[in-house]
């Protein structure tokens, strides 16, 4: 099957259809000025036969205003499709925008010339505004936004970025209490596979798991990788185990990363909770799925979505009060600790 | 803390903060015409000073190119997070949209508004072409993409849109060959958990289903859910035991599906594959994951993104070769029957 190429239709095509001038049919097209009934009848004709639709994108920069809100997702390949929280965060965002009669258009970033090509877009004019979801302190799609002070917000707090709002957890309390309530249960040998410590998230969970420890904080028993991925669950905790044999507790830093340990634990022979007791993070839809279900932490990760369009959409209607959020978790301890 | 109204500056604005005319600043801005030395100077110290950045949306106008190609997922709020496919589509999409230096924009649509928004979007000159993710027949988006004869391409193929390129699989063939190799292991009572039967590749799967029972498909050990979703798992598998308790094999219409279907005969006390085998479709990431993994069908999702991006592209540079695309399919025989 071969289909032909589609060109959109312009006045000229009307134009040229009706045998009038163009300045013929942009007052019809307006309603402005006199036509005669022939031509008006022939114009009309004319915007059927070549299909010729207003171009809204033209109207909208007349009056600056494109009602479009990008979101920008910055995450590498494989977490995009395994992390529950960007899909909750970019429907809560897309609710909020949808309802103030905006298009929220999703804007990927997986490359470093992704980057350069999604901040080129919103410099360019094609958004009113963003949210920015796992931002770095060192972006550049957050430099773009703060060159052309586009309104925005992030999800998550990059350091160093104080012109932008943000929606965020307290990552660091909500990572101690969990350690805490772990240690409860008696373990002695506690380790941590951390992720993305070039992020706030990742960096303030690890200082949450530190405080908990305290003094019996081993640096030998935190593993490091730069994703929040199933993967990195899985290849962390076969290293942990390497390190230490008599691990008895363990913190993932997110839910997947927790599935992923689980998985190495079964095949290494260990009981969860019987031989380690395991915590993630995000009470995302893993943590339901896993056997036994995870004990971890509640991320309100709609609600922050919602929170960041609600943001971008006060800078839009000039409101002042523009401040940023943080919303509270919540522990949720089930059966794997 | 309050962050200040953010507003794009203007040639106007610069204009004002350099006191010279709006058209002495475009004169520097577009390097055309006698401007004295000292105007131009304040001219580029006020640019800075604004933060004025060209509007590049307005240029493409102009050039009625937006280097923009849009990606519209309509489904329903939690599939778009559990369906691992749609990720993968989307990001073999846009590898093939970046190496082409446009920008992919993600449309989100999750409900009815959210639908007529997205068309008028498409209609309105925001985007060169787009490609279209489970599509239905009926729907307000491919409807506007015919209209405006916007270069499309279907991944999947909805019904009667025979002026949209697509690219999808043969559900019905594959469906086939994967209920033939269950009966192989010796099933008698086999029963289908479909979805999604207003697609096509719903239909089509419990198609590929009755073609292979024949004279033994039994209308009755169907159970069907509108979505490929983990929910319609386990709830069309307690039903189809309540229909049959003495069932000995199913085919469940996606891996999401197929992973909460043993959930369902986990729970109700019985062993896979020894009482009964399971198969799925897709071999997403849930088939890996599943205990015991799970016997399914290879959709190459990546691939499939890839070739709409392709198809889109054609029609964008007047290729004539535009041809819908069938890309093959691969059982893959684990552990679950």
């Amino acid at each position: 099957m071969t289909s032909p190429r589609r060109v959109r239709a312009t006045v000229h095509d009307v134009a040229a259809r009706a045998g009038v001038s163009r300045g013929t049919v942009s007052r019809v097209l307006n309603g402005v000025g006199y036509v005669s009934a022939e031509a008006r009848v022939r114009i009309e004709a004319a915007v059927a036969e070549v299909g010729y639709v207003r171009n809204n994108a033209a109207r909208n920069l007349v009056m600056r205003k494109t009602w479009a809100i990008g979101f920008v997702v910055h995450e590498p390949h494989q977490l995009f499709l395994e992390d529950p929280n960007i899909g909750a965060i970019l429907l809560g965002t897309n609710a909020v925008v949808a309802e103030a009669d905006h298009q929220l258009v999703v804007l990927v970033v997986d490359s470093e010339s992704d980057a350069a090509r999604v901040s080129s877009y919103l410099r360019g004019g094609f958004v009113d505004g963003a949210v920015l979801v796992s931002a770095r302190s060192h972006d550049a799609v957050a430099d773009a936004v703060e060159e052309v002070r586009l309104p925005a917000a992030f999800v998550g707090h990059p350091e160093g970025r104080p012109s932008v709002p943000f929606v965020g957890i307290d990552n660091r309390t909500a990572a101690r209490t969990l350690t805490q309530r772990l240690l409860g249960t008696g373990r002695r040998r506690v380790g941590m596979l951390a992720s993305a410590l070039d992020r706030d998230s990742g960096a303030d969970r690890l200082e949450g798991f530190k405080d908990a420890l305290g003094a019996r904080f081993d640096e030998r028993l935190v593993v490091a990788d730069p994703l929040y991925s199933y993967r990195a669950g899985v290849d962390g905790m076969a290293e942990l185990l390497r390190r230490e044999p008599g691990v008895d507790g363990v913190f993932a830093a997110s839910d997947a990363v927790a599935a992923g340990a689980l998985e190495t634990l079964r095949s290494s022979g260990r009981a969860v909770p019987d031989d380690v007791g395991l915590v993630g993070f995000d009470d995302s839809a893993w943590a339901l799925r896993c056997h036994p279900a995870l004990s971890t932490v509640r991320q309100p990760a709609a609600d922050m979505g919602r929170a960041a369009a609600t943001l971008v959409l006060k800078q839009l209607s000039d409101r002042t009060d523009v401040t940023s959020v943080t919303l509270p978790t919540e522990i949720v301890w089930r059966d794997s600790a």
